[in-house]
Parts: C-alpha cells; structure tokens; sequence
C-alpha cells in the first residue's frame, strides 16, 4: 500500500476530495475566478504604470496601463498605444507574462468549472445512466492544471522555434531578436492574445506561409479548449474509443465555421484593393484562411481590418460573438453555445420535441442556459454600442466591430479604439472583462443551481459558455 | 327551440364544428393565409402596374408596382416611388384599398390563428384546469370577423373625422379635399401602414397635436392587437371581471417600450439640429412621443429618420424589431415573444426552473417557440442586411436600418430605400413578406404541432408572434 502508485493514487483521492469539499461548498467558485482576474489586472496595471514600463521612461496614463492591462490579462489584443512603440521591453514583458497568466488562468479555471458541473451532474445521473456520458472525465485539478501547463509548453516550445527561425533565416533578425520575437508572438498565438510587436499587427507576414500558418496552428489549438485537447491526447494513445459529444460538437461547429469564414472572407475581399486586391491568388488564398479562423478568436490581422467591405465585417461581427471552444483560451459565447442553440431551433421547426445531437439527447435546462449566455452577451454588445456611439463621432459598423472584438475578447480593430474617449476606453475595458469571464461563469453558476431535478433517459451534456 | 337565440346560438355552434373541420384538419392552415397574402400583392401589383394608376398616365415598372403593393397589403410603408408623386387618384385609392385589405386580413387571419392554438391547448388543458385560462375566449370565426369590422371601422371613422376636420379649419383644405386625406391618414395609421399623402410624412406637421395625437391613438389602437382590444371592449361592458395573461403581458411591455422609446428619443436628439433641435420644448415632446411610439411599428415619422443619432437609429432598430402586439395590424416578432423571453431568462439568472409571469406559469414548450421566432426572425435581417451591403453602397446602420423596418412592416426610412438598386429592393419585398406572415404562421405552425404531451398543473399561453 506504500508503492508509490498507492501513494500518488491517495494523494490524488485526497485532493479530488478537498476540491469537491472547497469549490461546491462556496455558494458561488466562479466568484473566485472574477476575483483572481480582476487581481491580476490590478497587478499588471501598476506595473505598466512604472516608468521602467514605457519606451520614454515615464509614468504610463492609468487608464492606458488599466486597458493594457485588462486586454492582456484577458487575451483580448486591443490596444489604446502601440506595443512595440510605447512599451519598454520590460513593459512588453509585463504584456507578455500577463498574456501567460491569463490563457492558464482561462483554461484552468474554466476547465475546473466544467468538471464541477460534470460531476454534479454525474451524481445525479449514476442513479440511472452510464458514467461515460460525462463530457469531462478529466480526473482532479492537479492533473488539468499539469494538462494545461504540458499543452501551453509544447505548442509554445514548437511555434517559438518554428517562428525564431524564420525570423532569423528569412528576415535577417539576429538570434536573439529572433528569439524574442518568436517567443511573444508564439505566447500571444497560443493564448489567443492578439499582441504583436509589429504596429500593423501581421499585415507585412500576409503572404508568408512560415509565419502565418505557425500563428494559425498555435491559436486554433489554444482556441479549441483544453477539454477537446484532453480528448484528442487521450486517442492519440489509445486510450479512449469514443468521442464525447462535447469534442464532436466542438470540432464540428468549429470546422463548419471555419469554412464559413474563409468562403465569406474569399468573396467579399477579393477584389477589394485595401485588403486582397494586391495579392497573387496563392496570398489572397493564404490572407483569407488567416482571416476566416482569426475572428474564434486569435485577434491578429494579416490585412488592414479598417479597409474591410461592411459585408465582411458583418459576418466577422457574428463570428468573433460565437467565438471558440469552452474552457480554452479563445472568447465569445463558445461554439458549443452557438451549436446548441441551432439545434433547438432545427427541432423546434422540425415540430419534434426532445433534442437529439449526433445520437444524444439534450437536457432541456441546457437549452434555457444556452439561450441566456447567449441574449445577456447580445445584450452587454448593444449596451457598448450605444455608450460608444453617445460617446464618439463613430457610426454602427465601427462601434458594433470594436465592441464585439472585445466582448469576444478577439483583439481586431478598425483602428477606432486608441481615438475613442476615455470614457469609451473604459466602456471597453469593462466590456472585456465581462466577455472574457461572463460566458464562463454565466452559464456554470446556472448550471450548478439546478436543483431537484430526475432524469429518467441517458443524456449527455456538451459545455455551454 | 326556434327562438332567434336558440337559432343563433345553433348556427354558431355548426360555425364553430365547420372551423374545427375546416381548419385543423388541413396540414397547415398558415399556408391558407401565406396564399391568400400572395394573391393580395399580385392583384394589387397588375392593378398599380396599369397606366391608369400613375400621375403620368404611363405603365409602372413591375417592381415599383410590386414593391408598392407589398409594402401596401404588408402595411410596411416603406417607399420606392413618392406616393403623392408618382400614383394618380386611382392608384392612391388602390394603395389604400390594399392597406385596408392588409390590416384587416392579418388582423381576422391571425386572431384565427390564435384561436386555434388555443382551441387545441384547451382541449387538452381541459382533463386538468380551468377553461378560463385560455388567452383567447374570442368565441367563432363570425365574432372574430365582426370584431374587428366593428373595431376597424369606428376606430378609422372618429379618427377620419378629426384629420378632416383640422385639415380644413388648421390648413385651409377644401371640405372634400380635407376628407381624402383624412381617409388616407386614418386608414393607413389604424392599419399600422405608414402610408402618407406628403412626400416628408408627418414632418410639416410635426408640432401639430391635432394631427400628431389623432394619428398616434389609432396606431396604438391597431397595435395592440385583436384580442387584447376585444377584452377591453369586453370590460368597458363589464362583461369580464379578469385581465388574460396575453392581456397583461401586450400592455404592461407595450407600455414599457413606449417609456423606453420616448425616453432615449428625447434624451439622444434633443439637441440635434437635424431633428428635435429646432422646437420648443413642447415640440420636442410632441415629436418625442410621436417617435417614441412610431417603431411600434406606425412607420409615419414627423421628423428627418436621416438625420437620427446613431444611437437613436440602433435603439430604432431594436424597438421596431420588437414590434407591436400579437394579432393586431402592428409587426415586428410581437412584444408578448419578447416579453416571454425576457421572463424565461430572468427566471433562469434567478437560478428558479419554472417560469411564472404574473402569477400564472409559462407552458415549457413556450419558451421554445418564442426563441425560435427571434432567433429566425434575427437570422432572416442579418441575411438580407449582408444582402444588401454586397449589393449597394451603403454601410451597416443604413442597412440594418432599413431591413429592420423591413422586417418589422414598420415604413420608417433613412431613405435608401428607393435608391436601392432593383435586386436590392426585391431582398427587402421578401423581408416585407416574411416579417409580416413569417412570425405569426411560425409560431402557430409550431404550437400546432405540439404532440402528446400531459400538463399536470394549470398553464396560460400568451400569444408568440
Ligand atoms: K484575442
Ligand atoms: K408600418
């Protein structure tokens, strides 16, 4: 019983216990996800305030420290002063821990929120149903926190290399310029953060595959989220036969999305001579995938997002709300949201009744928290649009874009928000921070309050928020 | 036996089995409605096409005629052509022909409607719960048919009576003249039409209460809808002690939007020189709560829609969204659906299972219905927004503008309409169409569908869409 398997399987019984007793028993974790953020923000405010921050060596306006701050702790990439500009590389770094900080914050938390809805709900389906129908068998939080830790690693490891030697062969960059510049842009890629140390984001990498698809591949795998991650590790040694229904409908949608963006994006901008009319077809193709998965929800551009046709910004509008995968490091609603929604109304005008995806049925109560994560989002957007078109000269198209971005947490602009008020900053500010955090905690404050309920059928619950 | 009442009451009775045959028994009865609309707008398009129609005594482009007679029989108000421009007498008097044919359809149609899911809910409501629950106690087809006949034509002949009367003592018109127009405007204000006979609408009237006030109770009193008219009605005789849950919900948001409306009008353009700016305070209130009340959905307005606030056109956008109320001539998905959901999403942030609205708990089933209207009814003014963005110049707020009042059958206009090109216009014919069948056969396609269900306490349905 000494064998250091036993000893790692007590510790481990023994954590899972601890976290069943702290986290369910405070009336409400996911208020301590708002309090670590909003701490984290707090922090890294101050530090950007110092003047060993900035580029000049002086004390940073508090509210351009503040909306840095938040949109890195909350891996936004709006910006109200220009990166590489403004801040000294101590403040870059400050930039880039925060970023760190953020995207394992996000995708740790989240994830251990997830579980605990799982394993309510798991008690409650035991009296009946298999086990297996759980989305998140993901074990204790040690073994999220050593996923997330090991995932962050190695996908930020391999794009750093791949990124510092392009920059180095391809851009006679020295090499330990190189290394830097790989090194942020690989952590803002993987957190789906949005910062660049380029003041036009990615727009002088468009037609370069070696950095394009590196910063693609990174984001998508950040944006995913750190269940599906879990799942896919876990086939790729064999561990597991089946899919959840939470990876299947992730994958699903977020593919379907994909092929919708770039397809829009294609056609919209072809021609247009702002943004794909001056590349051959082979950058148009590759500037066009960059943008078709950029709005779930990366936040770096390869082409001036200020020259995009209204229809493109449009359909980039709708795509950055929906956003990516639960519990990793894109924002928005999340797909699952968005693909659970379309299924109740795809029943709904079937005239059936009970919900089924891909084989499972849906509880009813998901429904109803997918349909409020969803309204009170669309409502926090229209709130910020109106506040910023009180507060600035700037029409619809351009308020709803920035608004969404940061409700999203995605980080495109067109360029309105260093030029809007103070007051309009902090409408953003706050508008991030309830993009980042609102969806997540929403929906699994709802979904921990279900009381008193009896299932009498297996059903499976994918995550919403 | 062969007393007048027993007779009566026997021939009600063979109407009541005959609908019951009648209706119910065809798949859809919505299609009848979807059909009998369709008709409406073709006759009327020969007839606004013939030469006799026109000032110039010349044939009118199909698509002008097309689009007139839609937004005619669909009471939208939305214009290609300059109505006192461009139609003779004859093609005036169609128009209104077609506008009375229009109120009148959807208001017997969908009261019908109502009536029918009604009848099926009650039917199965009655193994359990009071009968007295039912939204709709409108009796039979002949009842519905004469109600609003009655309703209609008192409401249109006091207000005709009022518009004459200042039209010949406040502006100098002829007696017979003064009468035309005050038809005209009595008529296409019950219907909710939008329709005017001066080229600017209401604007040169703007601080004439006279006309204003006159033109905004019938409007509201067409808006409201059938039903919770014939339960008024049924009170001022002291026929019913109780107000339905259909009832309540139509006033109490009904009366909220208005607040809201006249609220943001007021306090966005107070001072805008393009609008409000050049009144006194008492124009300003005037023209506020004119405008406050238009989007739901009259389309008159009394000053330039061009010249709004953005933040005036956003709140705009969503008011006429919204609409008016359920069976009556006003379109939009109906402030019942909007008031449903809201509730359904309090009730779930309040962390409760069951939704009660005034005392009186909301079927599940419900919930559902109503989503499926909004959500459609969004996805229906994204697609033709982004429509028309790739077809015309126009940005986002011009569009959605447009499209939203479209939707809506509401008429209001920054005036982009009639420069729209041709493919563009007949996007927004479809929008018309569909905004102004699609909510109202949507959800009674989907109530009727419902299937083998037990309620085991007592519900109440209001009226979605
Ligand atoms: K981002
Ligand atoms: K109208």
């Amino acid at each position: 019983m000494s064998s250091p398997v036993a000893r790692g399987a007590a510790w481990l019984r023994r954590i899972a216990r601890r976290s069943r007793r702290l986290l369910p028993d405070s009336k409400h974790p996911a208020q301590m996800v708002v309090a670590g953020f909003a701490l984290a923000i707090a922090v890294g405010t101050v530090l950007l305030m110092l003047p060993i921050s900035s580029e000049t060596g002086t004390v940073t306006h508090w509210v351009n420290a503040l909306f840095t701050a938040t949109s890195a702790v909350c891996v936004t990439g709006l910006v109200v002063v220009d990166t590489p500009g403004h801040w000294s590389t101590f403040g870059e770094s400050v930039v880039l821990g925060m970023i760190q900080i953020g995207g394992f914050g996000i995708m740790t938390l989240a994830s251990m929120l997830g579980m605990l809805v799982a394993r309510r709900f798991g008690l409650r389906m035991r009296r009946t149903a298999q086990t297996e129908t759980k989305s998140l068998g993901l074990g204790d939080i040690r073994s999220v926190v050593a996923g997330v830790i090991t995932v962050s690693l190695i996908v930020e490891l391999v794009t750093t290399t791949v990124l510092t030697t392009r920059f180095t062969l391809g851009y006679g960059e020295s090499l330990q310029h190189a290394a830097y510049l790989g090194l942020f842009h690989a952590v803002s890629a993987f957190n789906n953060a949005g910062f660049s140390l380029y003041s036009d984001s990615l727009v002088r990498f468009a037609t370069d595959p070696w950095i394009c698809l590196p910063m693609v591949i990174a984001f998508v795998i950040g944006g995913l989220g750190f269940p599906v991650l879990f799942e896919i590790g876990r086939r790729l040694r064999h561990q597991r036969r089946y899919w959840s229904l939470h990876a299947r409908v992730t994958l699903g949608t977020y593919a379907t999305l994909a092929v919708i963006g770039v397809a829009a994006f294609l056609s919209f901008e072809w021609n247009n001579p702002g943004t794909l009319g001056r590349f051959g077809v082979p950058g148009k193709l590759l500037a066009g995938f960059f943008h078709g998965l950029a709005p779930r929800t990366a936040g770096f551009n390869s082409v001036d997002v200020g020259e995009l046709h209204p229809a493109t910004m449009l359909v980039t509008d709708v795509l950055m709300f929906i956003g990516g995968g639960s519990a990793g490091t894109a924002g928005g609603i999340k797909v699952t949201t968005f693909a659970l929604l379309a299924f109740v109304i795809l029943t709904e005008v079937r005239g059936e009744t009970n919900v089924h995806i891909l084989g499972r049925k849906l509880p009813v109560v998901v429904h109803r928290q997918a349909l409020t994560v969803v309204l009170v989002g669309g409502g926090l957007v229209f709130v910020a649009a109106l506040a910023l078109m009180v507060l600035s000269p700037f029409r619809l198209d351009a308020v709803l874009f920035e608004s969404v971005s940061a409700f999203g947490t995605v980080g495109l602009s067109t360029g309105i928000t260093s030029q809007l008020p103070q007051a309009g900053q902090l409408v953003l500010v706050l508008l991030m921070f309830a993009g980042r955090l609102g969806p997540i905690t929403l929906a699994s404050a709802l979904a921990l309050r279900e009381r008193g309920r009896r299932y009498d059928f297996p059903e499976e619950r994918p995550i919403v928020g």
